[in-house]
Order: structure tokens, then C-alpha cells, then sequence
């Protein structure tokens, strides 16, 4: 649990993790973005755009860069998670990184299930289209009507009827349920109300194009829309779907979700880390360079030990996840849990904080359209309820510790 | 210094205020903000819009609510800054209710200053128009390339030619500049660049529409340009102004700041208290309406210490503001700035955390757009460098203290 | 409730009180303290220490400063709660000075109580001494088996036997039991285990020279007893007292609670504001007077910030204590007692924080015998559960936000 | 930089430490303290307290659980750091226990400069009978004229005369200086006040018993002087010391300090988090048993959060401070610097913080002398200025980011 270095195994697949980055991704990133101000209707993509996406998914694909998200899978593809968290804190910097490789949430959670507890006809559907890369999908949880912090509170319901499961509800901030390539969305919802609280939901697949699913609007992060992938807000109105549509088995919903959320809560932390290691340097590199009173800013009041602050919680968080990462592997999904809820409680927080230090020493600028800190801050912002929110979390530690000593 | 109750002659000015709120404006709101969507041109106005607004306006001032901001006044509408401050929070709570009183910033402040130091021929062609709200302004100090933390670091230059002054330079987040009714904006200069640092900077009256003033683009505060009005980025290329538009005499620019600043931070920083109350009201309702693990929200971890902390923060903080009025009405807005820069310095800062933690108590519904708190959030945070970063009035209120003990 | 200045009727007293403390108090203090070095018995008083005491408060006596803290008092000598809280702030300056205008806890409160709700016989017996500074008490409440933040945990037993009541049960923290000159003990128990649970508990006059009470030890304070006075822990073995003890009648000790507890609650707020006083004194001639790295500590790093934040918080409770004190006035204690709870749960947390960054600012002087700052910390440490935790505070004023919305 | 497990090799060392502390230290530790009240002089050891300790120091001796904390010696017998790092958080259980290792501060860090930097001479004289374990010693810097967060700043001078350096000056919390067994010091004093400020000061060794060295006094630390070990305050009176006493050479003073300070603070810092570990285990074993309001403290309010947070910074501190020792073995002491800085800066203020949160979690008792909190609590504190304070280690992580960049 201590050793939290790379694998020799894994190196030279960082090395060329980042060299695809630099030859591959970087270069296409400012064509890829300034397309959208050309695009007719903001919830498409315009074709070159995913002319530009595909053709760097070839490359990595060619070079064996590709699913590393998944460990011990059938395809053996994937890496352990302590050597994808590596990769991950890669990905991070680059926005586009992830989606060449086939890394991007919420797939990778949804693809860890279907090969996890698919049956054979639901992995040949949707499972190989996604490790392919040729369609998206969408994890439909959170609802509006409902405190989500307790994972058991769903009103969307599922009742089988001629063979068909029956759903009604509403889920909002479904994240990239907007993007027209995605298909398939798991579902969760309440099929069994009188069982006992943790066993009265199910996860089914729902084909996004059945009828009855409406999707209502695109949810917004402090205003923005993150159209076309979007957080979309959908009505689940008389929707019908095969029985067999079914993940693993009516009232089993909870027992997926304890598979799945491990490794997409390590990569979005990685990832997070990312993200304040951009808001360090920024805001070093801004502190260093203006001046006021006749110093640089770097040299004025308490911006110095807010910078210390920064890197030394950084590094701190940054051992924390790859040691969570690490116990994913050693101890399993489930029993790393109380690891992984101390990251997720832990990071998004943290790095908030970071980046609304590097504002301050912006002031205006920081929260301008001239710097990417401000949507870098709504967005770590939206990860501290995103898969719980913190409190959640420090609950799951808390107990745990408590339970050490056998007083809860 | 410790009576902090509003005078007795001020409490039916309160009422009417009140009223006035309830019957003109809170009716108009709804349309008044959906015409926005109605407009051709983001950065105008919608007629109907200047319609309501104007009908509001006249109907103050037809009850002697018009021009409250400015104590002392010659025209004597004016309050003293404590009865004002009250008054200010009411009008904190619904956003178009201080421009119907004509007690909007940046105005105000203008307003102010041109009363105090302007010469009578401009105040009949500036003060005048203002007064009668006939014509907005900007206030142009700002600048994208320096710390303007430091309110000496002046880039922008004018220099005297032929009885003109010429100025050229650039200024950023210049709010209420994008409004077609704004028409004259004081513009902070660099004159004299050999005198003392602080006698280096002139105060400029600078119509907006004189040739080589170029509005480049609105500045965004997380996104969001704030159209019509804008905080925008201004270049000024040569542009001319007659000899005559120097306000106070040259070199005197920074002895006219101290006259400003005071009410107009008391005045935002009322405003944000009105903020932090319906932040706080936005949670407890939440809190207590939410269940999650078989109660409500209100009843779990932390959540009603984070109520309680919330509470006492706001009430001191309002004993701390009406302080800060008092002591400028006592004392005159030099010698209170200690006063004034103590709040400025904890207003915003605490107001984002409460809206913060409001917005935590939501989930995800506290930063999509079927909630006020994201655009509270970012307003606020927007003012934490706005008037002087919270850095610079710690460094005040700090030396203050040093100096009392004859150690700076 | 937003009128905070003393009354013009108070202001004379104020002077006479700091005239009193520079002419009577001061100059006794240090043969004072010196004389604990040649006390036989700590537990004891030195013969000369009680004349230097007496002497002083014969001189108080006779100029009518005296008994102060007794709001509405029939003896007429009782300032209102505003009025005293000024006069409560200039006592913590000096330790000693609290006792020479028999205003010392918890002597007040006991007074406070008697006069309230003691029949003739009790004020004649025990009032009338402790009006007249003949003798000290103490109040029996805290229990070493009890998590006392619940006011009604209460072990220790009562119940009625041959016209007395039967005390059994233990004590702890019962700050002035040790002083020789303490009579008289107000002593929580239960004594009505089946009512509702607000009704079970009363408080009984305990004379401390009755068999049965067994001063066991003084507890301590990170290592310090207080000797003479102490904080005791007292064992109650069939302690036997006439049934015309009681106080108010039985079941009502909770009732007699919420008389008590205000002004008490605001006179340690106001000395803790004294003690913040002293202690920002000291880092800023420490801070302005070494230095390190070429300047004084003052112009290094975040210090300054730390010393403006320190002045901003602590005016900020300033005026906060004075509300609550104005509220008891205006509202009476019980319906105050939101007020007095917000500034228990704010002051003694912050001025810890603002004692310790004045240690920070020392280095190791200021944990050392040289300073008072290490026995100011502890002492206002201790604060932070004396007469309840902060967290009990901090749920009786959200509870009250929550009220407020309909939400409790 | 990332495998921080302990090496095989060292494994079973950390179970024979494990033994021998429950074998041969826990059952002496009652008597030891016991004996304190039995001595007649405080400031000398009892002999039987001598003996018991004799006894487990020739055990572990025997047993080759010695010396460990000396990497790379000629004896053989150290740890690299990271090793011995796992072992000295065993050490932090139990206060004995480093010493019957030969493993405690300051001798730890006088050995390390003494088998660096001593002349063969002065090993044989004192690195000999220190790694026997028949002395002990102290190590002389802090001066009660000086702030010394500077280490530059050394008002104790030495000059050269007649083959001797005479030694003039204070120096304060000299800890261990008062254990009768302590015969030599290692004493910072300025010997070149004319070089470059950082080649001014040398390291000189003292014998305790040289004429001139006058203890004046221990030093408390919250009212506790820590006899007979003490922390004391020194006067250097025309002190004579042969001009072979001179460690490594005039003027390299601040080059000694970068070599010894390193493993001093990771050894602190791993106590440090012993003590952590037992206020979160005292504080959750409290909670769980006492209840309030119906149900355990546990389960109220933040409580349970408040022991999330804790376990995640400690168990982040750990692998930073595991990290810092490793950045020793890999990169030396004077590179690992930084890492060093950072986990010095960042664990006593957070284990600070825990063991204040384990006090308030017991209310009155966690500050009573029925609980070890209080004195935890104030040993931690002092820690945050013992070698050097908080905010000069901020200093060198911030400059470290900084000069990353290029901006200092």
C-alpha cells in the first residue's frame, strides 16, 4: 500500500501517452474549438470537428494507446489503476486527451460495468461499440426532485409489463447525454419499493433514441451549457425497453454502483490535479511577473505561503490518490471505498480553493474570458457534488473510522 | 460611534422605499428582464425596457425618493450615509431597484465627485444630466497591463497640447460602459510622471463618444458579459479632450479617490448583505425541505452549524457596514477609510463563502439556471477585487493598527 | 436595538471605574500575585493578599461602584446590560478588578438568581452577604460522567427525605470551590427523574461546609489548578440540606437557567474582548520591534493581514456583544437568548485564533513564563466549553434560522 | 520518489522495536514518571529512574535496536530515512521509548554533525560516548534578543584569543540542557561579522561545565518546564573554549545547519503523527460513549466530519512526511530540503488543529489533567516554532515554486 510508483511495464506507455498528446492532440486542439462558433446548431458537432476527433482516435488506437481505463479486462487493454492514475494526471492537462484514447467519462464507468456484469448479447451491442469508439453513452442517475446525496433516494420508476420494463421520472445533469453520438444511457431507477431500502434499484440500458425519452434542456454550470456534450435535464415519459435490458438483475443497482464509481472518482481527481498544477503555475507565473508597491506581487503580503500552501497540498492530495489508486488494486473496488471517498472528499475542495487563490492574484483578469481559471473553477465546483457531494463522502471515512473502534 | 440606528426623519423614506419597491418596480421586473431576449442588438436596450425603467424613475422622483446617495448636497435630497445604508440594503434585494432612484453605481460615486470638485460649468453639463438620471456614466480607471492593486501603477497617459488633453491607453472592466445611455466617463491619468508617486495621476472628464475611444469587446466575470451595461475593455488612441476636463487641477487624482470611495463601497457592500440574506434564506428553505437518510437535510452533519455561522456572520457584518457609515458621516470619508476598508475587506469574502455553502446545500440545482445562486456567486466574487483587491484594504486596516503603536 | 452607545447617566461611572482601577487596583497587583509564592497552603489565601483585596473594595464601596452587574436591582445599584458591558470590557484589563467591584463570576449570576427568584429567607441568608462582598460562591453544575453540552444530563440525585433533601453525585470544574472564603454552593441535580425531560432537574442552595461535600481535587487547566480559587471536583455523599433550599420549586432548575445564564455569557464576551485587546497590543510591538530578513516581522509575509484581520473580527464582536447586551435590555434574557448564543459560539473561538497568531508572532516567548499569552490561550480555551460548548450555542441560533422559515 | 514502503531488510527491525517497547519500556514507563514526585531536586534524575532506563537502553543495545537513526555510519548500524522513519512512528507511542533506542533529539542530530563534520578528535571525545549512550547533550541556536525565524540573525559572538574562543551572549529553550547527564553543547555563535551574512556564524562544541555558563532558568512551554530535561535559558559569560573546539571551520556554521536538519524535523514529524493517531483514537472513543441529545456525540453536528477530515490530513501527512524521508535517501539532505520545509510546515499546524478538535470533543476533561490532550496540544504548538516557525519553511516551499519558473 506503500509502494506508489509506476510500473516499469507502464512507462514507456506514459512516454508515448504524451508524445501522442504533443504530435497528435495538441496540435488540432485550437481548430477543434474555434469550429464551434461555426456550427449552425450547438447541439450538433460540426463534421469536421469529429473528422479531427476520429482521426487522432486512429492514431492512438494504432499505437496500442487505448481503453488503458479498464484493468484486468478481457480485451487486455487496460492497466492497473495505479498506472492509469499516472496517465490520467496526462490527460488532465489537455482536454481533448482523453476522448483519443478512448478514456473519457462517463464511458469508462459504463463500459467497467457492461464488462463487469453484462450479459454476452449486451456487451456484443453496446459494450463493443463503445471499446471501439464508435458511439457515447450517458450514466442517468441524479434527479431534480430528489436530495441525491443519499444514493437511495430515487423516484424514477420501472415496472415490467408484457416483457418490457416500464420507466417513468426525470434525471438532470446527465452529462453527455447531449452529444448526437451517444446512445445508450444506464439508468437507474426504482423497480422494487417494497424491498429493503438498498435493494429496491436497478440499472437498466436505455437507448436514447426510445420512444418516450424527452430530452427537456441543457442543465448549466454557472451559465455555460458545455453544449453540444451538455448536461442535459430528460423525461423518462412511458419509456419501454426489453426486459433483458436489465444490468445484472432487479434490485442489484446498488451493488453495480459499488463497481463502478472507484476508478472514474480516481481519474477525476487525477485529473483535478491537473488542473491545479495549471492554476499553480499560472498564478506563480503571474505573481512573478506584475508589479505593485514597487515589488512583484510574488513578494507582497501573504502570496508566497499561499503558493507554499498550494504545492504542499498538492503533492499531499497527489500521494492520496495514487494511493487510493493503489488500493483499488490490492483490495478491490469495494473494499478500496473508504480510500477513494477520502480522494473525492478530499481533492475537488482543495483544488477549488487553488484556483480561486490564482484568481486572486489575477484579480479581474482571473475571472475574464482572457483566462481559463474562471471555467476551471465552475467546473471543479461542479465535482464537489458531482458522485456525491463531499459531505457524503466524509461520511463513508468518518464511519469507517468509527467503526474501528467499534462505536458505530 | 455606536448609535447605529437610523435617524427618525429617515424611517418614512424607508417605508416609502419599500412601498415604492413593492408597487413600481417588483411588477416590472419579470418583463423588463425577458425583453433581453427580445433584442436584436445584445449590447442596446429594448424601448420597451427604457420605458419601464423610465416610468419607475419618474414616479420616485414624484415621491422625493430620487437621489439619496449624495449627503450634504447643495440640492438636499441627500442622506447621510447611515440612514443611506439602510435604504441601500432594501435595494439589495431586487436588482433594478437603485437605478430607479437614480442611485446606481458607478454614477453615484461620479455624482459625488462632480458635486464635490467639479467646476460649475461641469457640473451643468455633467453633474446636471446625472442628477436628473437623463444620462449615465463610467468611472475608467482600471488598466489589462498593470496590478491595479496598486492604485499608483497608471499606464494610460495624457499630456497638454495646443489646450487639449491627449490620452492614450488602455482600460479594462469599465462597468455600466457599454449602456447607450452612458455619456461621459472620469478617466484616471497619468499626467505627471516626475511629480512624488502619488501626485502623478489626474482625473479626466471624457465623453464617450470623442473620436479614438474604442470599446473592443465586454469583459466577461465567469462568462457572463452582463449586456447591455458590460464591464468593458476601452483603448484610447489619441483621443483629444478639452483643457477644461481636468477635474480638481492636474496631479490631484488620487486626493479625488479618497472623496469617492467610501459610500460607494458602504453602498456594495449593503448590497451584498442583502445577497448573503437571501443566500441564507435559499439553504434554510433547501435544508429544510430536502430529506436525505431519513431526514432533512437541515438535520444532518454540519448543515445547521454551517445556518448558525452564516447568521452571525451577517448580523456582525451589518453592525460593521452601519459602523462604517457612521464613522463617515462622523468623522468625513478621509479619516474613516480604516473603517471602510475593514468592510470592504470582509464583506465580499464572507458573502461568497455563505452563497457558497448555499449552493452546496442545493447539489447540483445550485449552479444550473433554475437557481440566483451561481450569478450571486460570481457577482460577488467579482467584487473581491473590484474598488481595491481584499489584499490592498487588509494592508490599510493592518497599518492602521501598526501605526497607532508608532511601528510603521 | 441598533442604538449601542452607553447612556450619558453610565459614562461618569465608566471614568470613575478606570480612575478606581489606575489608583486602587493597579498598584496592588503585582505584591498581589507575589504573595502566592509565600503562602503556606496553596489552597489558602495570605492574610495580607485578603487585605489588599478588602482595602480595595472598601474604596469602591464608598464611591458607588458596586455591584454593578445587577440590572433593575431593588438595591438600585445595577447598571442596564449595555451600560454594563462597557464597564465589563475595561475590567478584563486587569485581573483583579472584576472582584473590588464585587462583580466576579460567578458570584454575579448567583446574585442574579437569588434576587430573581430567591424567597426572603434565601436573599436574607445568602444575598445579602454576597451583595456586601462578605462572602463567594460558587454554581454546581458540570459532571465528570456527563457529556454536559445537554443541560439535562444530570446525574447527580435529590430527593426528599425528613423536610431535606438528599444529595448524591459528583461535580466537576467548579470554578471558586476552592476559595476559602466560598460558603455557598447553587447545586444542579435531578430530582424529578419521570417528568418531561426539561422538568426533571433543580437547583438547591448547598451550603459547601455541609457534611457529605467532599472537595476531591482541583481540576485543572492545561497543567494550571488556580489555586486558591480552583476548579473543583466535589463529591455529593448523602449530602443533607432543609427542604427550604430549593430554589424557585422543584423541577424548575432549567427555568432558572435562562435567567442566569445571560449576563454572564456577555460580561466573559466583554473580558475576552480585552484579553483580544492586549493580545493584538503585544504582536504588534513584538511584530514592529525584531527583525528578520532585513525588516521588522511586521512588513514580512501574511502578518500584517493577520493583524488587520484580528482588528476587523474583533471590532466585529465588539459590536456583536454590545447587540446582544442591548437585546437583554430590550427583549429580557430569555428572549435574548439567540443574541447571547451567537456571541458565546463567536468569541472566545475567535479570540483563541487571535491569541495564538500573537504566540505564532512571538516564537517561543510567547509560550514562555515571560508572556501572558500562553495563560491567556488557556484560559480562553476554556471558554469554548464554559457554559456550554460552541456547538451547543451554534444549534440554538440555527435552530432559531430554521424556525424563522417554518423548517424546525 | 514514489515507492515509500519500508524495505524488507528493515521489517524485522520494526517488529523487534515493537517488542522491545512492549517488552522492556511500556512496564517501566508508570514507575519512571512516579519517581518524578519522589526527587527532591527537580532538576535531577532519581537514581532508580536512571536505573530502569539503563536497564532498557543495555536491552536494546543487546538486542542491536541502536543507533538507527545515523544512515550511511561508519558503525553500520543506521537506517536509510525512510526506514527509520516507519520505526520513529513507533517511537512517537510511547515517551521512553527513543531514548532507550539512543534515538532521541538534539543527541540524534548532534551525532549526525559530529560523524560528518568532527575531527577525529571530537569524535573520540564526544561522538564516542554519545553513540554509547553515556551522555547527552544539547544543541545551542535560539536567542531570546533575536527573532531567529532568521538563522542569520546571532547576537552570541566568539573571537579568537590566545588559542581559545571566547564566547559572550544569551541563548533560550535550550532543550535537555538541564538533564545532569548533558556534558556538551554544540553552540551557534558569530564569529565573522564582517563575511557575507551566511558565512558569519560557526558551530562551536561547549562543555556544560565550562566556567561562564550560567543557567539562568528553564523555559515553560504553557506553564510546564519539562524538568529535569528543561528547556533552558543560558548566559555565555566570557566563555573559554580551546580553538579546536571549532566544528568544521569559522564561518561554515549555516553549511553544518543544512546537513543536520533534515531527519530532526521528519523524526518530529512522525511523533507528530503518533500523537495524531491518539487524539483521533482518544477523540472517536470519546464520542462514541458519551452521548447528548439522545444519541452518541458521534452522531451529532459536524462531529463525524471533523474525524473524516482528520483521518484524511493524517494520512496525507504520512505519506509526505514518508515522501521527505525518501527525497533524503535519494537526493541528500541539502536537495531533499524542500520536501523537508514542506512537511515541517504542514504537520504540527494540522496536528495542532486535530488534537484541539480531541479537546473539544471532551469537553472540560480534554483540558484536565485526567487526559494526556492538554499536554499534546501544547508540545505540539512549541513545535510549530522549534526549528524554525511555519512561515519560514512556507518561505522556502514558495521561493522553491517560484524559482521553478524563473520569477525569484
Amino acid at each position: 500500500m506503500f509502494n506508489l510508483a509506476m510500473s516499469e511495464e507502464a512507462r514507456p506507455l506514459l512516454d508515448a501517452v504524451k508524445k501522442h498528446i504533443k504530435v497528435n492532440v495538441a496540435p488540432i486542439t485550437e481548430e477543434f474549438y474555434a469550429l464551434n462558433e461555426e456550427k449552425e446548431d450547438r447541439w450538433s458537432w460540426h463534421p469536421r470537428q469529429l473528422e479531427l476527433l476520429d482521426g487522432a482516435k486512429a492514431k492512438a488506437k494504432e499505437s496500442g494507446l487505448w481503453n488503458f481505463f479498464l484493468p484486468d479486462a478481457e480485451t487486455g487493454e487496460g492497466l492497473n489503476n495505479l498506472d492509469y492514475a499516472y496517465i490520467a494526471a496526462e490527460l488532465g492537462k489537455c482536454s481533448l486527451a482523453s476522448e483519443t484514447l478512448n478514456c473519457s467519462a462517463p464511458d469508462t464507468g459504463n463500459m467497467e460495468v457492461l464488462e463487469r456484469v453484462g450479459t454476452p448479447e449486451q456487451k456484443e451491442k453496446w459494450l463493443k461499440p463503445l471499446l471501439n469508439g464508435e458511439i457515447r453513452s450517458a450514466y442517468a442517475m441524479t434527479e431534480p426532485g430528489e436530495a441525491s446525496s443519499d444514493a437511495k433516494n430515487i423516484s424514477t420508476t420501472a415496472y415490467l409489463e408484457n416483457g418490457e420494463w416500464v420507466i417513468n421520472g426525470e434525471k438532470y445533469y446527465i452529462s453527455g447525454a447531449g452529444d448526437p453520438r451517444c446512445k445508450i444511457m444506464i439508468t437507474m431507477v426504482k423497480t422494487s419499493p417494497d424491498a429493503p431500502p438498498s435493494k429496491q434499484q436497478s440499472q437498466i440500458l436505455v437507448p436514447i433514441d426510445t420512444p418516450g425519452v424527452k430530452i427537456l434542456e441543457g442543465m448549466q454550470v454557472f451559465g455555460e451549457d458545455h453544449a453540444p456534450r451538455g448536461h442535459m435535464h430528460i423525461k423518462f415519459d412511458n419509456v419501454r425497453v426489453p426486459e433483458e435490458n436489465m444490468l445484472l438483475g432487479e434490485g442489484r443497482g446498488f451493488e453495480i454502483s459499488q463497481v463502478r464509481l472507484g476508478p472514474g472518482r480516481i481519474h477525476h481527481c487525477m485529473r483535478s490535479l491537473g488542473q491545479a498544477e495549471l492554476a499553480l503555475e499560472l498564478m506563480v507565473q503571474r505573481a512573478g511577473s506584475r508589479e505593485a508597491f514597487g515589488k512583484t506581487i510574488l513578494k507582497l503580503g501573504k502570496n508566497l505561503e499561499v503558493i507554499s500552501r498550494a504545492r504542499i497540498e498538492m503533492n499531499a492530495m497527489r500521494l492520496m490518490v495514487l494511493q487510493a489508486a493503489k488500493a483499488m488494486d490490492v483490495l478491490g473496488n469495494r473494499e478500496a471505498r473508504v480510500y477513494v471517498s477520502a480522494v473525492k472528499a478530499m481533492v475537488p475542495e482543495k483544488v477549488c480553493q487553488i484556483i480561486d487563490q490564482a484568481i486572486q492574484m489575477h484579480g479581474a483578469t482571473g475571472i475574464s474570458q482572457w483566462s481559463p481559471l474562471a471555467s476551471m473553477y465552475t467546473h471543479q465546483r461542479h465535482l464537489r457534488f458531482a458522485d456525491g457531494p463531499d459531505e457524503v463522502h466524509h461520511m463513508v471515512v468518518g464511519r469507517a473510522e468509527a467503526q474501528k473502534h467499534g462505536v458505530w
